[in-house]
């Protein structure tokens, strides 16, 4: 490092120490604060100084698991190290920056040279948005149109990989365009026929191709922000969860949250969005604390749009890997996007020239009544005796809703007292529409990759994937994965008068090629669950943990050999066990953005990895392919699914009595 | 008819005309009132008088569809035919009566002949269950095993049928005996050994076997009515719903139920339970309410168990058709089964001497807020404006629940703004368990059919098949059934990047063989639509609903040829379509104690019948296969599963703007 950012790094860290109030941050997995963040892009820029840095992606670099682990268990909670890791673009080269904030240095520097790119920033996002609209040939496309300029928003997307072999500098997005006049709902009024290719590093359009004409969707019934009441519909009572003495749970400054049994640590990251850690679960037989997740959180959100034709090819979107799940977190609104008892947690990100931002209210914590029942039952079978025993159900919401684009994600962790983690993706916002001359399904002797869900209007047909990274740690963490299959037997030798019975045959995975699997057929007789095989209950069974998909395990539509499903090969099965690594976090890879699909879970799975009785982690994917219906136009009702991680042979008993 | 009977119904009527008040019914699909019931059981006592008449079951004979479609559209609701089928025992006899309730008059009177028999009844159960306390060589059984004869609790169990040639007057049970003794979860504390069968019709101990004495498990740990507070649990604060202003939702007199666009009606039957009956949504535009469900409920709940041993072979039960869905619901609690703002509707069943009875609060209504989103968008995208529209969802909840023995069903629709109809059912109650010599895992060599859940206590393997009667209407009553492929294909002649995407190829089912649908590896990349092909959208798409599988479309595990799989056929497919026959009612046949599999849907559907443009009925099975968890003792946290029915370019566009 020369003498002068030596200096110059001596200074800031003496800037800081004085200038900054640091918080006492008092768990080792919590996100960096403002005044971390600060510090690491300053770091960072001072030390390449006079270069300029772009940053797109900076994040805690969490401290080893062991010593975590050994930190939860230490009464006295020995400070870790706070460590950050910076993804930068310098001199168009991408950096991989580890920078230690004790010491205030870079621990190390890594130029990446494979293929993929970084998540794209917020403001070379926007920056290529608004090219376009000062661009000759775009302008004159839109008169052409009869369109006026000062309604048009652009909107820049991943271009994907199709087996290009690009420079390492070309990165870039394709500039869809869209009108407004009339509507706030620009989604579903796309500006069609038009390509454009923006290098983001040179900020520069590459090409421009404005291929054919089509109908602008009009923009009659495309709003959604009106409030025409309808004739019909009965005014509604107002409906409101109240808790007169507050919530039941406590969120520390930490961002530990406390509930019933539950301990948790919360989490908010540039890519992952919420991250879950360390949830643990009192028994109050054992009196302690007992582990049930390390690390949870949405390792990757694949999109692949349908439609081959020239403008449409390309939209393949990993909206965690290319956007940023965290990135595009919104702002909740209280008692609209989590009930009146409800408490927020803000976030920080960085902004692509270093300064931190915050995300005021990016997750909510609530307690979540719904009017279900947790057990209960009606006893009629003893003489002179009505018995009659019901606990209502309340559990405990941490919610984070991801706008990428035009969809909205609504994602939710609901922990309840039983010792079930259910997992809930919400699926609402604005469809990726077509624009299409046709106005009446009658027209159409093509195939169109969509439906024709308005005038002018085709709902492209999509899938999405959810990629979840569940670091079990099922009271301890050395875990195996275990598949339960349910299997018919005949009866012989005549010895029932029955003919058939299932037996549940136990099949614990030994190297990670046991534990790929795609659910289909099997769906229901097989049980897969994640077990800590050095202990047992009372009675001897295997404490455990239970994977309980969905209702939408969906499996990939796309041939293995297509580019966006090599890039999105983690699909392919919606189980992967692997051997904890902490390098493994993002099933695209780390540089999705154009990635080849050579850094994927697919890949690293290859090894078949030893996993039994080790730190493992489950990756669980599901999904939708979705047919776009006239319901979805000109706002889409959230549609939910998702998956429930249920104790099993956990505790000796039904922990809520 | 002799000459006294007509003169007895004579005065029966004029008794009836001046005594009662009866309530001026204003649906032609409300069950049948108290002073109806009355009037059924004496118009049949009589008729019979001096025979002895068993009542298994009474329910209103509902009016022919066209009928009620017609008293439904016009403006002054002529008055229809009110009649009642009644199903007794008379002389060992199985009959099917239908009475006439305005003419006070037996329309027809045919005695069943098949096999299978009547549902039991209440009364006859007790009885079987007091039968064994006073019979010596049962109180022998119970001495031997030193346990005191006052803390025994019998229950009789349906015996299925293994193939036998019966005499059609051989009603039996199986009766099995739990111990309280310290505890009120009797089904914990199984007695094995003992086989005591009693005729029902006789009211005697027919055979009675006692082959072994296993060690009752104990009653330490298995009450669920304590309230031990956990040191760990933090108390939690109260939580409510409240609506200040009262529900949005209207009940009139006739239990049909007001509520944003949705309008249907609400019924109770001794079999079915809840029935949902012209179930109708408001459309703004037609202004007009447009059909979707004609009728929808629970046609039968198999549960077979898996055990093969002498004591346990033959549990193979049908929850509808033996016990009675509807007669075994249970009173509601408020605030607890229901939240506070539920309101609750009565039902009304016969006793087996044809008193009729009163099951208060045995349905409950009530709007649910859950702190969920119905949809959202955040909008950043406009230059200078941030938009943000969130509507939270409200819906309404129907349900039901019924106890049958020890399982307690938690059954509710939810109708949503949106037009979906969920379907869930939770289960929740007390597992059946056999008594065991095991403590531990590690002595057991030999097959258990179940989990050691607790010291002596084996929770048996069974299943759970929940098989719905979904008699849509959509939009009008001819309708067909259309499966939707999604399908790989390849990219040919290079004409695109991509080498592969998937397609929609809808296929109508012709025949009922077409719409036969096992659901497994197509998952998910299957739609299945019940549309009105003679309507369209104003773009031209069919007008439908989309059934949505939840995250449990289990098939059955056992053989084709076995006797408890023949009974249960109509659970081979998860879906069956057939030509609506007011007579296909329930899918294990009308007569399903002892029934042969002859009567069943699987029976009815290999006419293969029409199914094109038709007016259909959807039959969707769905359930889970339970391998008992540790955490299900003493009581089990509710597991809920279940469908959805979505508006599928039903409407125009989004119905809640």
């Amino acid at each position: 490092m020369p003498l002068f950012f030596k200096i110059s790094l001596f200074f800031f860290y003496f800037f800081f120490v004085i200038s900054s109030s640091p918080l006492e941050y008092n768990h080792p997995l919590e996100s960096l604060a403002l005044f971390e963040l600060t510090q690491v892009t300053n770091i960072v820029k001072n030390s390449y100084f006079p270069l300029n840095v772009t940053f797109h992606y900076v994040g805690l670099n969490e401290p080893n698991k062991q010593l975590v682990l050994s930190w939860l268990s230490s009464t006295h909670h020995p400070a870790l190290p706070r460590e950050a890791i910076v993804i930068t673009r310098i001199d168009q080269k991408t950096h991989e920056i580890i920078v230690d904030l004790s010491s205030v240095s870079i621990l190390s520097d890594k130029i990446y040279n494979g293929h993929g790119y970084p998540m794209l920033t917020l403001q070379e996002q926007t920056a290529a948005d608004e090219l376009p609209l000062s661009y000759p040939p775009f302008i004159s496309s839109i008169k052409k149109r009869r369109l006026k300029l000062k309604e048009v928003v652009c909107q820049g997307f991943a271009v994907g990989w199709y087996g290009e072999k690009r420079k390492s500098t070309n990165r870039m997005v394709k500039v869809m365009c869209y009108y407004l006049d009339g509507t706030v709902n620009l989604y579903m009024r796309p500006i069609e026929g038009i390509t454009i290719t923006v290098l983001l590093d040179q900020m520069t359009i590459a090409s421009y191709i404005d291929r054919l004409i089509v109908p602008v969707p009009k923009a009659n019934g495309t709003d959604y922000m009106g409030s025409k009441r309808r004739r019909s519909s009965h005014e509604s009572n107002s409906i409101k969860i109240v808790q007169p003495d507050g919530p039941s749970f406590t969120l520390d400054n930490g961002n530990t949250v406390w509930w019933g049994d539950w301990k948790f640590h919360v989490a908010y990251d540039m890519r992952a969005g919420m991250i879950i850690s360390l949830a643990s679960i009192f028994d109050a037989e054992k009196e302690e604390f007992r582990s049930v997740m390390y690390r949870g959180f949405v390792s990757e959100v694949f999109v692949p749009y349908i439609d081959l034709t020239e403008e449409w090819y390309y939209r393949t979107y990993f909206d965690a890997g290319e956007y940023g799940f965290g990135l595009c977190a919104v702002e909740l609104e209280a008692s609209k996007d989590c009930p009146e008892n409800a408490k927020f947690i803000d976030g920080y990100f960085i902004s692509q020239d270093g300064t931190p931002g915050k995300m005021p209210n990016v997750i909510c914590i609530f307690e979540r009544y719904a009017g279900d029942i947790m057990w209960r039952h009606t006893e009629l079978a003893i003489p002179g005796k009505v018995i009659r025993k019901v606990r209502p159900e309340v559990s405990l919401v941490v919610r984070m809703v991801s706008t990428v684009g035009n969809y909205d994600y609504i994602t939710d962790y609901e922990f309840k007292q039983s010792g079930t983690i259910k997992v809930t993706v919400g699926l609402t916002g604005l469809l990726e529409v077509r624009g299409s001359i046709y106005t009446h399904n009658d027209q159409i002797k093509e195939e169109v990759y969509g439906t024709l869900i308005a005038e002018n209007t085709l709902g492209a047909y999509h899938d999405h994937f959810f990629t979840y990274h569940l670091d079990l740690d099922i009271d301890g963490h050395e875990n195996s994965f275990v598949k339960n299959n349910l299997k018919t037997r005949r009866v012989v030798n005549k010895s029932s008068p029955r003919k058939s019975y299932w037996a549940v045959v136990s099949e614990t995975a030994e190297t990670e090629s046991d534990a790929r699997i795609q659910l289909g057929s099997s769906r229901g007789a097989l049980e897969m669950v994640v077990v800590n095989p050095n202990k047992k209950t009372e009675v001897g069974n295997e404490i455990g943990y239970c994977l309980i998909p969905g209702g939408s395990a969906t499996n990939p539509l796309l041939s293995d050999d297509d580019y966006p499903q090599i890039r999105g090969g983690f699909t392919k099965y919606n189980v992967w066990v692997t051997p904890y690594n902490k390098s493994e976090k993002w099933a695209g890879g780390l540089y999705t953005d154009q990635s080849h699909g050579d850094d994927t879970l697919a890949m690293w799975s290859l090894r078949d990895r030893e996993i039994k009785n080790k730190d493992i982690v489950l990756w669980y994917t599901f999904g939708v392919h979705h047919v776009p219906k006239q319901e979805d136009f000109p706002i889409m009702p959230t549609l939910s699914t998702g998956f429930e991680l249920k104790p099993t042979n956990f505790f000796q008993h039904n922990p809520v009595l």
